[in-house]
């Protein structure tokens, strides 16, 4: 099972896919999109629902998940997010697969073991728990990975009849 | 030629547009766009955009516009609302229309002459500039409206080559 995960973004969109091998997990491709600045916001927009509709049509995921928005202090940036969050679902639902979502606390609680966890703990889990030579880079890819591990763990343990 | 003006929001998208007539302008239609609240986001962000696609294929406005997210207090509805703003963006872009952005407060300046009018001043003076018998019901397509009355003055102004 190929588990597709995407740390939402309208700069940067970052991907990763994640699949099982034996009793652990291994990684299958991440990347990020990124997009312009100096492009118009549609413009933008355009790009990364084409290219995550790509990235699903090239690597066939049976389920994927995306980061709930964080609302820090920065409005500017959460209200730019969610644009690029919304046409990131858009193209998953076009494609026939719901994104799943989880707020960043319960994929920290997912890969790390706890819900405060700090970014550079959450990446350092990635590249261990991926047996990855490094950490994933840029940010977004190895944090796009982490989405991904939370959410087959989740898959996990609801096909095993938990029903969480 | 016929204006687009749009209300971005998530439950309610509200629409309107409008034409030159003479010295004034006059209504071409309104209405709104509702999504499901039992529905999935991807579902609904997939209505709005589909139904701001078939919006623009009825009436092929010429030039079109969209009002910028307010950051109210209320940060869960600014997110909500870019999610469904970005996905409106994206349709009528690939419409081959890029949506011109203001904020409310250039939509009040522009409809009621300042920008710190109430709600009930703009639909007020959308009323009166479009000679409609009532205030268009719901709110949300007033809005629209007022958007699209804002930038047809815009559009009409950067004609006139004052270039702004």
């Amino acid at each position: 099972m190929v588990v597709l995960g995407i740390d939402p973004g309208y700069a940067i969109t970052g991907y990763g896919l994640v699949q099982g091998a034996g009793a652990g997990i291994k990684c299958v491709a991440y990347g990020v999109i990124r997009t312009d600045a100096g492009d118009s916001l549609p413009r933008r927009l355009s790009v990364i629902h084409e290219r995550v509709a790509s990235v699903i049509a090239e690597f066939k995921p049976d389920t994927g998940a995306i980061e709930e928005v964080f609302f820090s202090r920065n409005a500017k940036t959460a209200i730019g997010v969610s644009h690029g969050r919304g046409v990131a679902m858009l193209a998953a639902y076009g494609c026939g697969m719901e994104l799943r979502e989880y707020t960043p606390m319960q994929v920290k609680q997912a890969v790390v073991g706890y819900g405060n966890a700090d970014k550079g703990q959450v990446q350092r889990m990635v590249r261990a728990l991926l047996a990855l030579e490094a950490i994933p880079k840029p940010d977004d890819a190895a944090d796009a990975l982490a989405v991904a591990i939370c959410h087959y763990h989740s898959h996990g343990m609801a096909r095993l009849g938990a029903g969480r």
